[in-house]
């Protein structure tokens, strides 16, 4: 039987072969060129591999499910694009992003490209489908913007309560990765049950992987994450462990995380500051324990199925995640 | 019996407050706001009113099409608040654009927000329709992503052909209009006869919209029309007019052209210059010419109906067109 490893391998080298696809091979060069090049620089895939072991979860096939898996890859391509103009990150997964390899408009319509060539693929759904599936993507469109809107906001706002940064969260990555689990399950022809067990899942996996992903911003090394290391402080961002400390460091502490943060420039001496600071008053630990319980919580979920040797799969996604060191 | 002025109010009160009704009253301010503003500081609302006559002139009735009229008025609205952010346009509808008003992060995330909540408003169609026209405005999107990257290309061009122009505007500006008449035909209960006539109509005074656009932004005024006085020509586009003058005009001509063109700063002198030369080399009257015939061309296309008596709205509609000072 095939190991947990080769079934993602499988399903990346699927989902890789599908999105070049996906990019027609015609002119403006200034529209496909961009859109090629950065579908083509490697992601995890995450999404769409979800999806598709969401499909298989309820007894689905994937083939039913691939062009809203290439679908869900290719609008979380635009949010990356759109995201990286806004927050002027030069790199991504280890290489240029698109407004500094082209220009700004080269970005912002390459993005737009995205969301269009997304929609494309979800009108190859079968028919049956195709509606309460394009209507979920919608609000998923809608939501993933209002998320990234309140990201923005709270880089200017120091009083951000950890209610405001779940739903923040919710929206900006929650929504596209509940999404995945949603209409994995509608295409493989779930259960109404089923479908709202794997709407769960999806939502407590990517609340975890959002604090995951601010955690591996600042404890890891650039090399390693292929973006810039101690992004999310040089912008302002609120993330799970900026927002602890606010609430949970020492005046002191707190003082001169405000200090830092007001500063025309912030170095990464001051990003190192602000690490310590995370260290000592034990902010690290909390955002493991947190992704720690979150993890358990999605695996009962998955132990709530009417056939819970099934959801092997996801199972085995969820061990995948946890363990992800990028 | 109500005149065409009144009929075009109506119908624009209407989509007004559709338009408003479409803004979710919610946070984030910093999405909702912008995209409110910029629905709110008014616009011709021509592509909705055009979906809405064609409906009614296959006999149906605005009713079931004023979600999908909704929808292409938000479509269009998003490409000009993302358009404005590439040209570096200040000025729109005779109000600050989005981007000069907030940010450029705002104003690529209020662009991509419209998309959403004009996917929305296609959801909203009746069933049997959904699935038809929510591809052809898949399509749309797409295709005015292309032809707004051809736009660009062709600023640092110098050679584009006539045809190239052509498919250029049909994609960026034709493909909305044309999407509109076929939208309006469709959700109306045309024949298939009526979508393809009406496909063809709208193609055609498309195509003759665009080339007025492009003879407005250098003849009128920026006080008649609202956004910058020779604006295509600072920004190097190659409008129907610089197509044809980079064909016809004497060498000499056309070297002052290039060399104007070439300029870091291209000054309110250098601008009136090229007008100039559009008058000498009569190419502003090549440019009315040609409208005059597509707009004949539409009309005629609108007497081959079977029942063209109910095709004096967009008769009427395309004199309001023909007209038009801004």
């Amino acid at each position: 039987m095939e190991n947990f490893a080769d079934t993602v391998d499988n399903l990346r080298q699927r989902i890789d072969a599908e999105l070049i696809e996906a990019v027609p091979q015609i002119q403006p060069e200034s529209l496909y060129e961009p859109i090629r090049y950065f579908v083509g620089i490697g992601g995890k895939r995450l999404r769409p591999i979800l999806l598709l072991l969401s499909a298989q979860t309820v007894n689905g096939n994937i083939k039913s499910a691939i062009s809203a898996a290439v679908a869900i890859e290719l609008l979380h391509n635009f949010t990356l694009v759109h995201d990286d103009i806004m927050d002027r990150d030069d790199l991504r997964r280890g290489h240029d992003t698109v407004h500094k390899k082209w220009d700004e408009p080269v970005a912002i319509l390459a993005g737009d490209g995205l969301i269009g060539l997304a929609y494309r693929q979800l009108m190859k759904l079968p028919s049956q489908y195709l509606i309460p599936v394009c209507r979920l993507f919608t609000e998923g469109v809608v939501e993933v913007c209002e998320g990234q809107a309140f990201d923005k906001e709270f880089e200017t706002c120091s009083n951000v309560t950890l209610d405001e940064y779940f739903r923040m969260i919710g929206k900006k990555t929650g929504r596209l990765i509940t999404m995945s689990t949603e209409i994995g399950a509608i295409l493989g022809g779930g259960t109404e049950e089923e479908i709202n067990l794997l709407s769960r899942y999806g939502s407590t996996i990517g609340t975890a992987f959002q604090i995951q992903d601010d955690l591996l911003d600042i404890a890891a090394s650039e090399e390693v994450i292929g973006k810039t290391f101690g992004s999310d402080v040089k912008a302002g961002k609120k993330t799970f462990m900026m927002v602890k400390a606010l609430q949970l460091a020492s005046d002191d502490q707190r003082s001169k995380i405000a200090e830092i943060l007001s500063s025309a420039k912030i170095s990464p001496e001051m990003i190192l500051e602000i690490k310590h600071i995370f260290q000592e008053a034990q902010i690290f630990d909390q955002a493991k324990h947190e992704i720690h319980e979150l993890f358990e919580k999605a695996n009962n979920i998955l132990d709530e199925f009417p056939h819970p040797e099934r959801a092997q799969g996801l199972r085995d996604f969820s061990e995948m995640l946890l363990n992800r060191k990028y």
